[in-house]
This record gives C-alpha cells, sequence and structure tokens, in this order.
C-alpha cells in the first residue's frame, strides 16, 4: 500500500452526559461543527462515523447518510462502521486509511452514541448485545459478569485486594475534575470508592464506565495540506486492528487481550517505536480490572504489575506515563460508539499543549487503545504532535 | 490514488427464504463456505461486513467480530459496514478499495440479514428505520408509503397505468423460477399481479420485494493473482457512491434519484464505458416504482419510458437489456443487508456463463445498483468478465 502520511488538523468534542435536549443527530452536528471550526473549515470529501447502535437506542438505522445531511455535509461519501465499543477507532482507522492511500484528502471522522433517551435497565441490555447473544448476554452473562470474573481471577492470581483498582478510579475522576467535557467532572475519595455498591463482586459502582450521551469528531488531511490550516498538527504514526475469539470462554488466556496486544505490536512497528516512547496513552477503562489488563498488554508493565505501578505514581498526570488524563470511560464518560474518538481527540488536544488544567507537560507522543466487548477486537493509534 | 485491478474469484450464496434452522451466524458461515469453496480455499486476509440491523432484528451488535469468528475467520480484521438496505454495496466498495490501494490482497465480502425471527409485523417497522425517525417514520410515512407516493405521481405525470409495473413484476418471477437461490421460484401472471391485495395504492403486493432471510459471500483478489485460482476471474472495472438528502421530502425531483445518476456517473467514468456498453444488470427493485426510477438514472431509457420499454421487451431475459435475470428484489428476495452482495454474485455467475436456464447468452459487462431508504445513498459497480 502507498501510504502518504496523515494528519489531524482539527478535532471537536461535547460534553458527555445525559443531554435530554440533544438528539442524535443535533449531538453529532455540535460535534462536526466544532472541529470545522477547529479546522479552519476545510471543505470535507468523506465521513466515516462509528456509532454502536442507533437501531436499539434510537430505532434508526442508515445513520451515515442521515448524519451527514443534517450535519451539512450533504453529497459526499459517508460511511457507517460498527464495531461495537471500537466503533469510534474503527471509523478512525477507516479514515486514516482513505487518506493515507490516497482514496479522499479531507475526512471527517465521527462518533456518535445517544443513549438514555432508553430507560438505564434497556440500555444496560443494549449494551450487553456486544457480547454473544446466544453464549453469553442470553444467559444472563452480561459484560460487567464477565469483568467480575476476571477481576476475581485477577485478584487470586496475582495476590492484590480491591485498593489499586479503587486507586485508579481515584486517579480517573482527578483527571475529569480538569476536563470540561467529561460527564462527572468532580473528585472522588478511596473511601467512596472502595465503599460504593456493589455491582458484581468484586466489582463495585465505581470501578464501572458510566453510561452517557456524546459526539465527537476530527479532521484528517495529508500532512503536506495539514500546514495550511494549523500551525499544530498531529500525525497519525501508528495503526493497528486485532481481533480474537468472539466469545470469553474460548480464550487461551483470561488474564491477557490479545487483540491489544496485536494491534499495539502492528502499530508500534508501523510508528517504529518501543513503549517507552509513548508519554501518554487513552486506554479503554470500561472497569477498571479492564484497564490493568490493557496497561500490561500495552506492554507497559508485567502481567500482575499494575497495581504497585500504580501505588508509585506511573498512571498519574505528573508521572512517568499518564493514562486517561481526560478522565477516561470511567469519569470523561463512555457514549459508546463515540468514545474512540474521544480518546484521540484528547491525545490530540494534549499534543498540542491546549489541554488547560489537565496538560501533561512535554509529551510529544500518545497512544490510543479502543476496544469491543471483552476484547474481541481492539485499535491500536499513535501520534505525534 | 495507486489503484491494483481488482477480480472477484469466488462467490456463495444461500437459498433466500424463512430460514427458521438458520441462525446470523450459522447463514453467513454458509455463504463464506460456499465462497471459499468456489475460490479454491485462498487464505483471507481481511473480512467487511454488510449488515443493516442485527441489533434490532437479533439482540446482536459488533457483529464482524463474530461472524469471523464463527465462519472460521478468526484473527483476520473485520469490519461491519452499515448503510441501510445498501450495507451489502457498501461492503463490496470498502474490500473493493482495500484491495486496489493495497491494503489487503484477499478480501471476503459478505452480506446477511437474519430478519424472521421476528414477527412480519416487527421486521417491517425495522425495515422502516432506514427511513428518517423523526420526520417520516415516527409519523407513519414508511418505505412503501413514499413508494407509493411517488408513483401515484409517476403514473399521473407520464400517463401510465399499473400495468406496466405489474408486467415488470411478472418478469421478476419468470426470472427467479429459473434461480435456485430465489424466495419465490415460481412464475406469476398479469390477472394475479394486478389484483393481488393492496398494500398502499397504487402499490399492490406484487409490487413488493418480500421479507426474507439470506446471506452471500464474494472474495477479491488483486488481478494479477486471480488467474491461480480461477479460470474465470470476474474484474470489478467501476464503482461510486452517491448520496442525497436524507428526508424525502427535501429532494428536488420526487421522480429522479440524485444518488443512482451520481454513483452511476462516477462508475462509468472509471469503467470508460457508456450505458450502452452493459450487457445486463441487476438493479434494486424493492418496489416495482423504484425498478422504474432505476432504470431511467442510470442512463438506459427517458424519464417515464420504462413501461413502454418493458412493453417492448427491453429487459427480458433475451432482450437488449435483462434486468435482474436473478429475479430481482421482488422473486429471488431482499435480505436486506446481504441483497447487494446476492446482486454482484449473480452477476458473476452471468459473466462466468455459470447462470444455468437463467443466462443471459453472451454476457460480458454487468452493473450492480444498490440503494438505502428511497435513494439516500446508491453505490453502482460494473464488472467486465
Amino acid at each position: 500500500m502507498v501510504m502518504r502520511k496523515v494528519a489531524i488538523i482539527g478535532v471537536g468534542m461535547t460534553k458527555v452526559g445525559h443531554l435530554f435536549s440533544e438528539s442524535l443527530r443535533s449531538l453529532f452536528s455540535k460535534a462536526v461543527r466544532s472541529a470545522l471550526e477547529d479546522a479552519g473549515n476545510p471543505k470535507i470529501d468523506a465521513l466515516y462515523v462509528g456509532n454502536m447502535s442507533a437501531g436499539q437506542f434510537n430505532n434508526q438505522e442508515n445513520i451515515a447518510a442521515l448524519l451527514s445531511d443534517f450535519a451539512g455535509l450533504n453529497g459526499i461519501p459517508a460511511t457507517r462502521i460498527e464495531e461495537g465499543c471500537a466503533s469510534g477507532a474503527g471509523a478512525i482507522y477507516n479514515g486514516f486509511k482513505a487518506v493515507a492511500s490516497g482514496s479522499h484528502d479531507f475526512v471527517l471522522v465521527g462518533g456518535v452514541e445517544k443513549m438514555m433517551d432508553t430507560s438505564t435497565c434497556d440500555a444496560t441490555s443494549i449494551v450487553s448485545t456486544v457480547t454473544d447473544q446466544e453464549y453469553e448476554a442470553f444467559l444472563g452473562l452480561s459484560l460487567v459478569g464477565i469483568n467480575a470474573m476476571v477481576m476475581r481471577l485477577y485478584m487470586n492470581t496475582f495476590d492484590v485486594g480491591r485498593e489499586p483498582f479503587a486507586k485508579f478510579s481515584v486517579q480517573m475522576h482527578d483527571n475529569a475534575s480538569k476536563n470540561p467535557y467529561a460527564q462527572f467532572p468532580f473528585k472522588t475519595s478511596m473511601d467512596k470508592a472502595m465503599n460504593s455498591n456493589p455491582v458484581a463482586e468484586p466489582i463495585h459502582l465505581m470501578d464501572c464506565a458510566p453510561l452517557g450521551d456524546g459526539a465527537a469528531a476530527l479532521i484528517l488531511c495529508p500532512e503536506e495540506y495539514a500546514k495550511k490550516f494549523t500551525s499544530s498538527p498531529v500525525e497519525i504514526i501508528g495503526a493497528g486492528h486485532g481481533m480474537d475469539t468472539f466469545i470469553f470462554h474460548t480464550r487461551d488466556d483470561f488474564l491477557s487481550l490479545k487483540a491489544i496486544r496485536d494491534s499495539a505490536r502492528d502499530a508500534y512497528r508501523m510508528a517504529g517505536i518501543t513503549p517507552g516512547k509513548v508519554d501518554l496513552m487513552e486506554i479503554h477503562d470500561s472497569f477498571s480490572i479492564t484497564a490493568f489488563l490493557t496497561i500490561e498488554d500495552l506492554g507497559f508493565v508485567e502481567k500482575g504489575a499494575t497495581g504497585q505501578a500504580i501505588d508509585e505514581g506511573l498512571i498519574s498526570l505528573d508521572g512517568p506515563l499518564p493514562v486517561n488524563p481526560s478522565g477516561g470511560l470511567k469519569a470523561r464518560g463512555h457514549p459508546i460508539g463515540a468514545t474512540g474518538v474521544y480518546q484521540m481527540a484528547e491525545v490530540v488536544l494534549q499534543l498540542r499543549g491546549q489541554a488547560g488544567a489537565r496538560q501533561v507537560p512535554g509529551a510529544e507522543t500518545g497512544l490510543t487503545n479502543n476496544i469491543s466487548g471483552f476484547g474481541a477486537s481492539s485499535y491500536v493509534h499513535i501520534l505525534r504532535g
């Protein structure tokens, strides 16, 4: 494949939350307008949008044509990617390839999920449709159930308690308290995190990402054009897409996610870097245990050692490897199909030095990781400012 | 964009119908196995799957990872494209670009829809979610309602009766009677077509495509590798993706579909041919009126003249431009997200000379057209045998 270098020249996000005054289309349009304004209003050639389930949440399919029309982009080719919780990164990956291959020059990549117009009970049930309906969800094994079993196994295998997981969540809320786009922009405490209600033992409420509405957008173009639009383009230097078996019980190893390992290997190779070169990252902490496995499978710490590394300050904003300066899925929020795009928008702001109170000083290289289900698929992207 | 020539080296289809003994995954796997066998079992590098609404029909999202795993293709990058009724062609278009750009060599493109596990009433309602939920579907304007208004306008504008539309449907059933994959492989009569129950006047039952389950698959690779696998590769020589406004009432012209015109223009240009060079085509006759507009917007007859052209034998199997030798959506069936892939599989069989009793003699160039909603988007592909 003949590759052009690809830059991000614009980002846009809505605050995540229970946005009852917004619809699927109004949310998406807001993110698009912000991204276009941020990029200096280039003419867009194509749209890729990530969304998990407008069908179930909003009784609306065929959404690429709808969203492009209502966002004022009618007429350009528009494509929806669905890949569960990784739909956002899937849209980025396909948009990246479209620009890299020369298929399109200016590509808008968006992600949107409008989840809160259904009941919390229905929304939780819909989120479970990213797992296997026949072997898992229908039998009552929800995503939180899978994560609870894995967290128990992790705790037993590596002899750790719930404290390191709670500490991760406290850090996420610390970060979110400095993020104007965050759903929960407030700090919490170890006491509150440890004593929050149990959801599926050993997972408590403060180990879980919330439900929420949100939309985010990016504008990609060939690096050679980027300087016309911004003085601080951010380049996508690595991209990888990994897969694993779909059903949890068919995995070789319950404490390691092959899809993350494979996507990271490919992204590091394309970028020509080792994990040590990464200055900060946005990862998929749908549950605190998922974050632990991810930090390990991305190659930053040994299996079982994440808790100790957090204790030693690894992931804090002023530590050697800040994780989720946005507050992550836990506290920035997790509007499913938009999450991968939020992750990348945050890293772009960080690499531009525009992340305000949550800025990681001197960040030059950032990584994003977005997974579907319990790691049935995974995308890793690496950015350089 | 640096383009490699792309060939189709394998096709697979299930018979369309109410397949109560099949699931989403078993259906898809059958089509994949047939396509792999047809191509001589190449090693597949990536999967693109078109599906409209496994979320609403089957309570299942994240289906690319699921389907690749159950079809025995675990580990390769798998991507789901959702674009309403054009999801199948959307998957083809993205698979075509992946091979053309050099991103992947051997790409499996599939389409699947398992619609009949819900009630007919629910399925009809779900199909309406490809139209605008806020401005159309919620207010009772279903897809058949839109088509009925357009058919009435067409009949008034061009002073034609229902007979030419019925004649189209009779031709579709004639063709399907020769197709082992067809949902309705039987002939019908003008009397039966004219006197079938009204659905939304002037549309009667025999003007409508049925609901049904089905899956189809294609294997694409660079043309330079194709000869190793088949003595009769079929080349994709043109591809176009057109868009229109999403809501019906915002269109400039209710009797012409801009998305079809634009996608056809781009596909003809890429192929370097005029409509006159097309030997046969598979088009999107979700309703007989849709077929009339399509035949006109693809550039084959003047506006309003399709009925007369059908009377003169234009579209019959031994006519100058056979339309839907498979029986079309009307009689081969319309498993929504799979339809675009069925269309292309049929054209491949025709260009190979393997279409049995429905073979169009000497066919060298074929065209497919797959649209979403009432032409919110459209794909045209042109194939050469």
